[in-house]
């Protein structure tokens, strides 16, 4: 571990796995709204979603994206590293009052390169409501100890 | 157009392009910690991100990704389109006070399978801060008419 709690790469192994959880209150769908400027009336308007093929609001995919983004950067690997990239890949709506799951597995650590690779997937219930791939640098214990850190 | 006046698939044709601006401030940055549940120290603690190799505080990338997620849902295609997937490269920190330009690009427009694909680029100045991809499925004239619509 780093000194901020992180994972260094050299802890990671494939399989390790960390969650976290989150309703998703019309409060975060209103304060999203305002955060990302996107106020598609498929998010605000309850009478328009209706008519939709969603028959009713839906949340912004990126507000569960984020959930993703918080938990590699809270959990694992943690503080310290920095997010390389991202592939999503949005499989269903999440409403107002849905508990969204958002987990991530290490698929390929790449000592070398300091880079490592995590499957990311959102939940909710049984369904897949989001998928794809997340790659981070973590921090390194061997560069920390090289630099005399 | 459709009738919420985003882009039908059979209106787009490739370098069609649309944009907005946000400036990235200390009010996004908290609420989007909230939403989000990302409150890592590099977001949070600026004598903590004085230490980084940031040298202060940065945004959440999310957070800038947020805004590809806007004006691919406001402008182009805008109302009514859905989104299938989004692909994110973290180029370079944003910081408070910042302003990031979100613009998209359309790339290819499948009419038979009703996707169009757009480069999805957010600058702060003339320095690339995410690029990517995203996919959607607009509306179709041609289904809205077959339909009886």
């Amino acid at each position: 571990m780093n000194p901020q709690n992180g994972y260094d790469v050299e802890d990671l192994t494939v399989g390790m796995t960390a969650e976290i959880a989150k309703t998703i209150t019309d409060a975060d769908i209103v304060l999203f709204a305002g955060v990302s400027t996107d106020v598609n009336a498929v998010h605000m308007d309850e009478e328009f979603g209706k008519t939709t093929m969603f028959g009713g609001r839906i949340a912004h995919g990126m507000l569960s994206a984020s959930l993703l983004s918080a938990v590699l950067g809270n959990r694992l690997p943690g503080p310290g590293v920095i997010y390389m990239s991202q592939s999503l890949r949005f499989r269903a709506p999440v409403r107002p009052g849905d508990t969204v799951h958002a987990k991530v597995t290490v698929k390929e650590v790449l000592v070398d390169k300091g880079r490592v690779v995590l499957d990311t997937i959102c939940t909710v219930g049984d369904k897949v409501v989001i998928d794809g791939e997340a790659t981070l640098m973590p921090t390194s214990r061997k560069k920390r100890e090289a630099a005399g850190k």
